[in-house]
Parts: C-alpha cells; sequence; structure tokens
C-alpha cells in the first residue's frame, strides 16, 4: 500500500508563455510538491503543443540537439536549433518553426510583414533530407510570417514567376505579382518523407478566418492592407494546388492551413499530415508510460480558457490521465473564471498562481516561486489525506 | 466506508473583513463544495475572535439576538445588539464593543478620538445585570475608543473628578484633568458577574506598545498626541488601580489591558478574566462535536500571515482539527508569502481567492463567487482522490 506521504506525480505542464519554459515550470512544481511532500517521486514531463518548446520537450526523453545555419524570416542568417530522436518507426527531426521565422526573434521582425518569408524552414528541411531523414515533424505555431509558406517552398525547389516569366521573391509582397508557380524541381525526395504537422490550428489558409485576418495584425499586418494580402494568398494557393496536381487540390481551404501564415497549406501541399502538437508530444516523451501507475497528475499553462479544452497541452494530459486512472490537477498563471465550470470538468482542481490581489507583472516576475508555494499547498492537501489509499 | 464522494466537511471560516461575514464566507465555501461534490455533508460553523461578528458567530448554535438602547463612541444614541445564550453553567449575554463604539461607526467616529467614550458599553453591562445576568462575554476588538475603559467604569458608578472635585467626562479630553477616583458606587452586583473579555490583543494599557502608540493612529490620534495621551492613561490607570483596591493592582500592565483602547483594562479591572476570543467562540459553537466524525475542515480569513498563528480563528480550527485527526485546509482572501512556510506546517494546503492577476478591489468585489470557485476546485481535487478512503 503506497502512503499519502510518497505518491508518485506526473508533472507534465505545457511553458507559462513570456515567463517560464515548460522545464522550468516543471521544475518549480517539483519543488514545490517535494516540500510538501519529501517522499514523493516525481516525474517530470514537461509538455509543448507545436509551438516554441516543442523542440525542448521533445528531446527531454533522450535524442540530440543540432542546429543548422538558415536564412531568418527578414533575410539574415541565424543558426536554427531542432532535434533528433529515434523512434521504432526510424530516425526522426523535429522541427521548430518559431526557431526560424519566431514572432519572438527580433532580427526577424525587422522587415515588414510584407517582406517576411518561411524560406528558412525550406532549407532546414532541404538539409535534413540531403542528411538522409525520411521523417520531420514540424511544429507550427509562433511565427511573424504570413506568406503561405511560398518561402519553404521555394527553398525545395517550387517557382514562383511573373507576368514576364521573372522569379518573385517568395513573400506577400513578392507573391503580389505572382503569375506562374512551377513545381517540376521539387524536391522528389520529399515524396518519400513522412511530414507530420504539429498545430492547433483549425483556421483554412484564407478568408474571414484565414491567416491574414486572423492572425495577421499580430505580426503587423495593417487592418487595411489584410484584404489585399488575403487576395495574394488566395491567388498563390490556386496556382500553387494546380501546379502541385489531385492530391494538394483543396488544401488551402483545409483546417490548419493558416497556420503559421499560412505554412500550414505549403505543408500540407508537399505532403504533410496535420496532428495535434501535444498528442504527438504526449507520445514522444512518453506521458502514458509515466502515467500507468502514477497516484497523481499536475498540469498546467500561462493561462486556461476555454481554448484548453480544444487540445492544448493540459487538455491533453487531462484526457491520458482519465483513461489511466489517474487524477489530473490544473496549475495554470491564471483562469479565466467563464471556463472554470467546463475545466472543472476536466481536471481534479484547478489552481491559479495568486496568493493574493497582485498584478500580471508580480506575477510573471514571481512566477517561479508563486508556482512552487502553489504547488506545496496542493501537496500539503494531499498529504493530510485521513487515511493511506490502497495501491492500484 | 465513506465515500470519496459524500466527505462530511466543516466549514468554519472567520469573516473576510471589509468583504463578506464570516456566515457569507461559510455559506460561499459551502456551495462551491456542493458543486464538486453534491453528495456532501457541510456543516458550516462561522467562526469568530471576539471582534466583529462575535455576536453573530455566538448566536449559529441557537440563542437569541436582543438589543439595548446605549450611548455611541461619540455621544450619540444607538441601538446595540447583543446576544443571549443558554449555556450548561446559566444564561450569558455575548457583548460586541464593535456593537457600541466601532471603528466601522460613522456616528461613532464623528467626534475627535479625544472625546470619545466607552460608556454605551457600561450602560449596556448595567442593563443587563438589571435583568438578573451574572455571565457576560465581552469580545473586544473593532473600537474607536482610546479612553481606557473610563467611560464603561464611569456608567457602572465610578467617578472620576478634577482637583475642586468636579466630574469630569470620561474621555481622553476630560481625563486629562483627572485628580481623584472614587470606586464606592461601582455596582455592587459586578462582584458576582462573570466576565470573559474575548480578545486576542496582548497589549498592554500604556508605554511603546500601549494602546495609544500601537492603536491610535488608526483611530486617529494624532503622532504628536500620543506622549500627552499615552500619560494621561497611565495617570488614569494608577488612579483607578488604587481606587478599585487590591485585585486590580497592576492590571493595566497587564497583557491585553491595551486591548479596545484600554477597555481590556477597565474590563480587568472590574474582575473579568481574559480568554482567546476564537477559542471561546469555538467553544460556544460546538466546533469539537462538528469536527469529531469530519472528514475534513475549510478555515480561512481576510488575509492571512504570520500573525494568524496567534490564536486566530483559523488557527484555533487547525489546532482542534489536528487534536481529532481531521485536516484541516486554509482558504483566505490572500497569503502572505513570507508566512507560507509556517502555516503550511498547520494547514492542510493554504490557498488564496484570486484565480488569475487581479486588484484587491476586484477580489473584494467578486469574493463571494472566487470563494465558491475555490471551494470548487478543492472539492474537485478531494473528488478524484484515486480511492475511498476508510472512515474513521
Amino acid at each position: 500500500m503506497r502512503s499519502p506521504e510518497s505518491p508518485v506525480v506526473v508533472v507534465a505542464p505545457d511553458s507559462f508563455k513570456g515567463s517560464l519554459s515548460a522545464r522550468e515550470v516543471a521544475d518549480a512544481i517539483a519543488r514545490g510538491l517535494k516540500r510538501a511532500l519529501p517522499g514523493a517521486t516525481i516525474r517530470a514531463r514537461p509538455m509543448a503543443d507545436g509551438g516554441e518548446g516543442t523542440v525542448e520537450a521533445a528531446l527531454a526523453g533522450g535524442g540530440e540537439h543540432r542546429t543548422h545555419l538558415v536564412t531568418g524570416a527578414s533575410g539574415r542568417p541565424r543558426q536554427a536549433t531542432y532535434g533528433l530522436v529515434n523512434r521504432p518507426e526510424g530516425p526522426t527531426a523535429i522541427i521548430e518553426v518559431a526557431e526560424i521565422v519566431g514572432i519572438t526573434d527580433g532580427d526577424g521582425t525587422s522587415a515588414p510583414i510584407e517582406a517576411r518569408s518561411t524560406r528558412g524552414v525550406g532549407e532546414l528541411v532541404r538539409a535534413l533530407l540531403d542528411a538522409g531523414l525520411r521523417r520531420v515533424m514540424m511544429g507550427l505555431g509562433g511565427s511573424s510570417t504570413n506568406d503561405g509558406g511560398a518561402g519553404m517552398l521555394a527553398a525545395l525547389g517550387a517557382r514562383f514567376l511573373d507576368e514576364a516569366g521573372r522569379p518573385v521573391e517568395p513573400t506577400p509582397a513578392g507573391l503580389s505579382r505572382l503569375a506562374t508557380v512551377e513545381a517540376r524541381d521539387l524536391d522528389p525526395r520529399l515524396r518519400t518523407c513522412a511530414i507530420t504537422i504539429l498545430s492547433d490550428v483549425t483556421n483554412p489558409l484564407c478568408g474571414a478566418i484565414g491567416a491574414s485576418a486572423v492572425f495577421g495584425p499580430q505580426k503587423g499586418l495593417r487592418p487595411e492592407d489584410i484584404a489585399g494580402v488575403d487576395g495574394v494568398l488566395a491567388r498563390y494557393a490556386a496556382l500553387t494546388e494546380r501546379a502541385l496536381g489531385a492530391a494538394t487540390a483543396g488544401a488551402g481551404a483545409q483546417a490548419g492551413a493558416g497556420a503559421a501564415g499560412g505554412l500550414g497549406f505549403a505543408a500540407r501541399a508537399i505532403g504533410g499530415t496535420f496532428a495535434s502538437g501535444a498528442q504527438v508530444i504526449a507520445d514522444l516523451i512518453g506521458l502514458d508510460e509515466a502515467l500507468v501507475d502514477a497516484d497523481w497528475a499536475i498540469t498546467g499553462e500561462g493561462k486556461s480558457d476555454g481554448q484548453t479544452l480544444s487540445g492544448k497541452a493540459p487538455f491533453v494530459v487531462a484526457a491520458r490521465g482519465r483513461d489511466l486512472g489517474v487524477p489530473v490537477t490544473l496549475l495554470s498563471g491564471a483562469l479565466d473564471d467563464a471556463a472554470l465550470g467546463a475545466l472543472g470538468d476536466v481536471f481534479a482542481g484547478c489552481f491559479a498562481l495568486p496568493c493574493r490581489p497582485m498584478s500580471l507583472d508580480a506575477c510573471i516576475a514571481g512566477a517561479d516561486r508563486l508556482l512552487a508555494d502553489r504547488a506545496a499547498a496542493l501537496g500539503a492537501l494531499w498529504r493530510r489525506l485521513p487515511a493511506a489509499r490502497p495501491a492500484r
């Protein structure tokens, strides 16, 4: 019989964006739990959902960090980190688009959005193909670009030409003069490469809920330019779908095509398949194996709201915990009151960082200590359970 | 075997000052718990510590509300509520000084502190004696006065005279001309009346940690006047002790004499004995009887800090829970980070109101809903415990 003083606890949070990485969140929670439950066995399994932190999370269970020199969103060279893991199905690369054209990368956003390109993503994919890799997981999310993935396609051999047959830049500005797409030089090795697109975005490429309209403004697209850029991407998609053939038809309208400024469309066009980032990461890090004989799990994210239940990392942890009979408690930076009812149905208690009235800045600045303190409180409640629970 | 879905939970919070009464806090917590644990049996036992809310809490277990017309701190008449309970040792009145000379009473603070008096407290005690009562519990705390309790003594028959033998007002201003105290007309029935002074203040009447220095400023005493008023009270106390005789000697130096602007001194001088407000209330409301076969208890207060462990209501609940083997969880409006270590040793988890970065005003305005939501989270964690715990 396992005593309440020595539970096995899986700690599997996402990052607290703008504050702590998933690893740092997990470490803080573990520290707090240990304070209240010195006899606890902590299994830290930092999560990710395909956005920033995906490579870091994927490598926690083993694998190697690699870097490759690529072209950043605004044209400057940069060293992009990616991961290499050995999977039963073969060696697999984990790419994080945010590492190449990240919205938090000052260099990448130095050019206006109309001049930014995902060329570097294609450069990295080509390098992986050169190295003999045929399995790539591509974490979308956190990009500064809105080029429909034209840059990636160009780096992989697609040609974008104007009326006069001259190449145009694979950027929103360049594509405004697009007349023809030629795909005959597209890297043939892509046909034997399994590309998994990690994304939790369901927007199509164009239209009212497309990439330009929904994600453009936060990347610097002026409201008055949205319609124009959206039209450019629509024409680009139609021409690209035609050039790439039957398998690509309708790719622009597909859910997820609007992810990462339309990179979702391009990744789909070269044969990629969409997958839930958090589900894939959970598999990569062996979350089920960690949960199967655990007593309790704690997950969390910067802010939990109704979106959390649309497949975000904490929801995936909760779903797996439920399947395996492990209660999963939510400890996030903040909770949206309006979603508490729905969250309460999924989690074994929803808790937040602040221990008193405090500002967002104070929460962010003190996140590490606040997390440890809150985890200690949860551990203290767990420890004082009136009786030992039978081991399962 | 009692299942985790239907625990017996004792909900015994203090009030959240400036926001919710102890009863309102208990109701909100109970509502939240029921949301997560519809099968729970909730035993609401609102607590108090001798300050505001003491009468309300004392009557929760039975008894009557009464009112009596008394003189407020600034001289205006006011209806003061008190409680009457039947105890095994006899009928007992519960007085709350804050009901007579309360700091939150606008009328009571309309006069400057030098002109305020506790005369109304004495009037109520005399009325109780007239009604044949010989057991009085007097909750100190929350007073606007700093008269050393001279007003109460005057209303009970003591005479305060100047050099010329003329009566002076029983106020700081009047006492500055005090030359003689006569106690021969002090109500003789006091000698057979058991007065219990409920207070959690340990300050003496005078000096650096006396009533004037420590509590004077928050009642409006100007810093430059503290020394003068302190000297007036010291002379008043010396003359009063002499007039009242041997049993009263040293009453001003006693811990607690400085409570309620020195009313502690006067209550002690007429034979009262100090007791922990929270301990007495716990007995009055039958807290032990509620805890003895409970699975869990939740307590709380507006703000928990190092002072909480000096006998405040949540600490008393925790101590009794520990004695009876019941885990007691703290759910307060705010937690002082610096005290979390010490609090964590006493409570089965320390939790606070905010669910996200928010202001004090937002916490106060939303306290009822926030409390219910936090309690629901605690209930949700409790409910998902992996296995049923054996009934004890």
